[in-house]
């Protein structure tokens, strides 16, 4: 029998550094040349205590890289006119490269306008239907987050996405459906399942790779993955004051050969492609 | 054992019939009370006969329905900036509630660059990144043609979506692509093959229904169909002046539950939804 090599814990935080490195020298280049930092506006409306932590995470790590932020806190009470004319002012104004719009909003603000009210080359989440578009039929250069984070992570860890199989559980409008559009770009064979999926560990089981983003606590369980497969987890559910992903971590290491941890995998990776957005941005308004 | 029954040959035209004249009585109530018909502009550049017959096909539908169509046939030599032009006055012209560009468009043209011109609520074939991240993200009211043809004609025959299996070959960003999201939104568990699949038969073999929209002719052999399995063929090959689908339709016929015939499948389908979209178009200009 051959010996059980054990599996690639694939973590998040050695990715993004390398990702952020880069970035830090490329801003350093660009804001020589420009004479202007990139710039990022966060948006949060109220205070959520979740959206207040990605928040300050997010403007953290701006800083770090020697992007200027533009921070607009908000009352709750904040009407959609008010809220769509600061969209307008961030949108036109020159030092801003990419907006930044904490959701969930309120519940009496209308996210869907407010998102498309998001100059296209400010969008730096993608989520404008037009980028969301444009990265579908391959036109875009802003990729979505959290799915070119994955991306970003199994091409750092060596995993052939090219001609595997892929199965994915979930298909969020922020996550999985366009995970599953960069998936495919990367000419993956994609299956996309769901609640409606009759046997979800029957498609499971065949996948080289299992993605799991459903937000189900460990949803995926060591009996529905085949051996030596790679698991991406991209959950992360809040039970007992612990964070736990979709995936029974414990019991799948030892059958995979690569896993993302919760916390401490994908989580890092989507910060760092927000920043690669507005350095992307940046770079395009400074050349243009 | 159990006797085989034969299979549900879906024909598109009664289907494609039965839309259309649901349209024709919408138009005439609509037309009644806006005193004006929809109207549809067509723009064919140059001369290729494929397009010219397709361009006749929509045209002859149109006018049917009582479509009012504005032909522009230019010549070849058309430069973008004219065609711009043309684009721009369409989009401001009140009488024209669907615009449709024929492609392919001649190769000194940028194909891209003209669909991104025509207004949202005109691009009746659903062309524009913008409606197409609105379909994907299910925030639109138009639906890709073809796609939503697939979609309409399987209703028609009864053939449950939800839940089922759905392989689907070929990812083309007119009909794979947005075919695979609309099967999503139908809560189908759909896997997307392609060129670099490794073993399109292994997924084929497990569906409930398979979808060919590659353009191979007589590419899914009746072996990598499951018995029973209902089989959609959206291929159209030319092949010794005769048109052939994706599928062996001859041997997969005695195999499976249901499957469309190529010619006289999908094929009407596509132009009955153009027409549906001009409609809708139509009735969203009308009511403000």
């Amino acid at each position: 029998m051959e010996q059980k090599t054990s599996a690639i814990v694939m973590k998040g935080k050695p990715v993004a550094e390398k990702l952020t490195e880069r970035l830090r020298s490329e801003i350093e280049g660009l804001a020589a040349k420009t004479g202007r930092p990139p710039g990022l506006a966060v948006v949060l409306v109220g205070e959520d205590p979740a959206s207040q932590v990605y928040v300050r995470i997010k403007e953290r790590t701006a800083k770090k890289l020697g992007i200027l932020t533009f921070d607009h806190r908000i009352p709750e009470n904040l009407d959609q006119g008010d809220l769509l004319d600061l969209i307008s002012r961030l949108n036109s104004d020159p030092a801003v490269d990419g907006i930044l719009i904490q959701l969930p909003l309120p519940g009496h603000l209308n996210e869907q306008e407010a998102l498309r009210a998001v100059a296209l080359d400010k969008d730096v989440d993608v989520f404008h239907p037009e980028n969301f578009g444009r990265m579908a039929l391959k036109q875009g250069i802003l990729r979505p987050c959290t799915p070119a984070g994955v991306i970003e992570m199994l091409k750092h860890y060596e995993i052939e996405i090219e001609g595997k199989s892929v199965a994915l559980i979930g298909r969020s409008k922020i996550v999985g459906l366009p995970l599953s559009l960069l998936l495919l770009h990367e000419n993956a064979t994609i299956t996309v399942c769901h609640s409606r999926t009759s046997d979800i560990g029957a498609v499971t089981r065949e996948a080289d790779i299992v993605v799991a983003a459903l937000g189900r606590p460990k949803f995926l369980t060591a009996d529905m993955v085949k051996e030596g497969a790679v698991v991406v987890d991209i959950g992360i559910n809040r039970v007992d004051e612990k964070l736990v992903g979709d995936c029974d971590y414990d019991a799948l290491v030892g059958k995979v050969s690569a896993i993302t941890p919760v916390p401490g995998g994908v989580g890092p990776m989507t910060v760092a492609m927000l920043m690669a957005n507005t350095v992307r941005a940046f770079r395009d308004h400074a050349s243009g």
